[in-house]
């Protein structure tokens, strides 16, 4: 049997990733996963949490949001309730976490760089998608930093990216869901890696069911396929600015 | 004495109102006024607020919101405060307002519609284009409840637009303030006007500074020259569409 | 037609501004105006908000609120909601900015004057009777600072009054509307204004309606002829002490 | 010693209660204990909270508030801090089970009726001043639905009214504080009592400070002392009214 | 007639007090008092809050909460609902002021201690059982505090414990009342009293019920029975340390 | 080297599960892994949230909460914040979608299971503890319905159980993280699997550091020791009830 959009079960989606998208921002990117689009901006802060000061080492944290109508149904605003739900609090750590795995943290002092994921549209994999976009936003941030002198080595130490991996029932495992696939998955697994092929954030769950170890090496390979298209996609977005990622550090372990 | 971006006093910043910008929405539109930037989308419910119920009558309200980097530096998420500033409020309100007094409430029956504005890039002037831009958004999704034959008549009796103007030391009276303009401007004053020439919210204020007849009567006739070209942009967008709004009812009061 | 309280179109009603009504503010006032009333207290505070802190200038900032039972049905507290509602939030900004546009404000040096105006009793009315109000209290505590010699000049500039006017099907322009007569009116403005007729705040606006320029005029010139005798109003309640605003600066622009 | 407003132990200060304060509550009353001022409004509501309902009772449920300058100095308002204090929620409290102490809630029916004590000015004993004036209002709204046959017996029972008493160092037991008084006194108790001589609520208090049996016998007496005297204040107030409370049942147990 | 769990009308129930129940906090005690349990933990924190800062003096803040199923059926947590009841705000208040009142404040210095009282299981009575353990969690780590060296003397004055009295129909006077109890009584009162007799606070409420000064009496009397045994249990629980209490000032007065 | 208490690396703490831990839950355990304490209880319900009314299906939901002092220095409650935090919310959800895995949602009918996870004392691992006690509490009460013939199935597919295990530095990979091992680990993985071997959940987080996939093969082994030890720990508290889990089923897959 064959995915609802006709895809092979190891394929990703079409991938376009924006550079400065917005103008303000330090770092912007506007990325697309097939029908998920994601803005994505970095914002440098010239000092740390309290639970940091006084270290002379960075941070980075990350907010996450959807337009109302990002979903086929209208989602109440966060703002309108008064609180951010407990799902956008998973995901915002998740991506803060994934981003700070790569960086450098004592190289860059004492600063914040926030980043902000807006799904402006949503069709599944807004979380992946903006940990793969939001990597590009704070590699153009930082550069920034960097060519104006104000770190002495560039701080990012590999690329990152994420995607999503399933078993769907009759289907089997499949890489890159989207929301139809996603919300029938009987597991969902979402898999942030490195361009060594190192693990930050490996998150499986069966909701109302289990998966054996079989499923999840199976899983894990269609999400290495992935990671490595997307990092390609990283690459091509940043243009020179490429190549500066992991530099004096190569990228092998 | 000029203005910073070389303008005229009475000339508009650029257009472009985008159609169809999202795919979830009964209603989407990416209007760009200069180089401020709204998402407009507007959906559907059917139902009405409780104040409204059982009274044959329709609802429409607005809610608006900025990326965090919309702004050129970073606002603070409302939803991470846990409450919508006084001015998203009032924003909120001047919109919904705006909107329902060139719709025919009692012919679209039980049923909000919900226009939610999301300024993802902020250079002076959120407020009005998100106006423009809302109406727009409202126009295409009443148009799908016409077209599905729900609707017995087109319930939009006018166009309508919004701009600002204001006084500048040593500049005087412009129409269409950026962001600079904004934040040195001594009086500001924002104008929703229909097609016809009505008024239907006219707010100014002096911050800190006043303002005599003399220069209201100035401002009102830039006001006029915007709101006209802002229709003629709104008609462009809408197409074939454009043609339906106050068919039955003449344009002419 | 008449009005439903057999005014005049261009009638106030009647003014009562009672100076010193509690003990502990700086500045209290009982202001009535038909059955509208409302307690005004000025509050002076040694400090000034964040965002003005170390630029050696004043600020004035206001509150407002209504008595549950103010209203003909009780209305819940906004303390027991937990939130200020939108229509309040208006309310308070718009005083607050009302009463800066005729205070120098580098003249009282880093203070704040908190202005509470609290309604007991609504038969509409209650924002520009709040303003009328709180003009004379903050002029009482400013006073008392200027008395003490902690101000080389008398920081008033103006006199500063408010009221609404109106447009209602089949009574036509209205002044001072009362609560049924604007729970009805197709059109409502509020109009800010000083003693030499030039406009702070002009917020007009049709619900469900629109208005014509030549309705504009008609109604500004309600407004003046009702700001007039309001100002004569607080001149009277001020006694002694309302000769010295725009004193040096003399009244006429 | 004597008291620092000249006082002997065991007296009041004046009352004055001014029935009707207010046009549109069910009851209203304007009440006087010295320089504290409290506005108390019952407003019935035709319906129960959840839990009652069904059960063919009344219920009465109190809501207490201060003007932001009723005190010396400005007290931030609860709206604005967004929740309401523990202080408020335990005079709530208190004011409402004080008041159902006496109703017959079954002859009521299914209604709530909320009574709002707003202090606007203060100087000690203001939750006291609020029961005792919350009562006449209470009894007049009641009143109001007995005069309409909405009840087939008069609901109030007894008499209520509430005093402070109080031990100061070096001056001994003394009957209603004043705020300067209760700010240094080391035991405070609030009294509440019927005519009948019934106690309703005991609430003593050592703050850093303890109090004998002895102490407790003399601060009760002192409380009797005052109530009746309150209670005096409240038939005069009432005027004809005054007579149906208790009419059938009789004062006496 | 006799009590529904067959104890005689001035007796406690079992009460046991288990010293050092968690490992983490300076004092920790779980009280058993029948049915009910509490954990009382005390905190050392080196800082008072900002109303107290610079006077050299001690604070002694409490906290009390229920575990959802504490109760027969299961009560939200009021972290779920985003505030604190007004029931909570007044227990927390009542446990600080009683505890405060047996310690010498100015004699531990510009510390806070924070006493948490957490309820795993209610049958009445739970914050009388609060305070009775509050003070030995108390005491343990002040005695931490004095055996450090950090104190000059031994900072309790008097032993301190709490419970409940009140009058049940048909039954008369009873002591220590449990749930199904303290439900059906007409009068419920709170003693809190000092090993010498002396009271800290007193509570007595009629829910729609009165009380004469004769039951008044009968209750005191009760109060203090269970008051003395309860204070016979804190002695046992402290072993050693008890007789450091009031030690140089002797307990009696 | 070895680990700070003493364990090998593949070394369970000592497990404690006492049954009908309160009398009020119709579940209620207290676990105790090592030095963490939780108490789990288990509540029904007989409705189901909004979203699944009407499908005759049920739910089961979590609440995780800490008192202050379960940690080695206070944490601020969550009410008194006003908010549930992120690290809460994920925690909550996780439990609930743990707990759901293993339960025939369809045959237990339109009701809801809560369960309460309150860690009263922390030492590492307290939601992997909450998991493995839940069940427990869970299948306790489940069993209550279906003694009293209120299930027509027991609803239990299979025993679920949690453990944490992670990387540390100069130690390698260990399993059952205590505090002080999880605040230096370099990788951090909670497993939560079943009986019969199969995942519920995975998640796998690297803090400022990555793992290989060799090492995530050791991790999952050593999970997999853990969580047979924890199934035996349950049955053995569970007793007789042990029997009835997937009896119907069998426990291989």
């Amino acid at each position: 049997m064959i995915r609802n959009d006709g895809r092979a079960a190891n394929e990703l989606r079409d991938i376009q990733i924006e550079k400065d998208y917005l103008i303000h921002p330090e770092g912007s990117v506007l990325i697309t996963v097939g029908r998920t689009k994601v803005i994505c901006n970095a914002t440098i802060e010239d000092r740390v949490p309290p639970f940091l000061r006084g270290q002379g080492k960075g941070w980075i944290t990350a907010e996450y949001s959807m337009l109302p109508r990002a979903t086929e149904s209208r989602t109440q605003r966060e703002a309108s309730k008064g609180k951010v739900t407990g799902r956008t609090m998973e995901i915002q750590r998740l991506i803060g976490r994934a981003l700070r795995s790569v960086v450098d943290l004592e190289s860059i002092g004492e600063k914040t760089i926030w980043v902000d994921c807006d799904v402006i549209q949503a069709d599944g994999g807004t979380r992946t998608a903006s940990i793969t976009g939001a990597f590009v936003a704070l590699t153009i941030a930082l550069n920034k930093l960097y060519e104006d002198k104000k770190l002495a080595v560039f701080p990012i130490k590999e690329y990152l990216a994420a995607t999503s991996v399933g078993v769907i029932e009759n289907v089997g495992v499949v890489l890159d869901l989207n929301y139809l696939e996603d919300s029938t998955a009987a597991v969902d697994m979402n898999i942030v890696q490195t361009s060594s092929g190192e693990f930050v954030e490996l998150q499986g769950t069966g909701e109302e069911a289990t998966f054996s170890k079989k499923e999840l090496l199976e899983l894990l390979e269609f999400g290495e396929i992935g990671i490595q298209q997307l990092i390609q996609a990283q690459r091509e977005a940043l243009g020179e600015l490429a190549e500066k990622i992991g530099g004096k550090r190569g990228d092998a372990k």
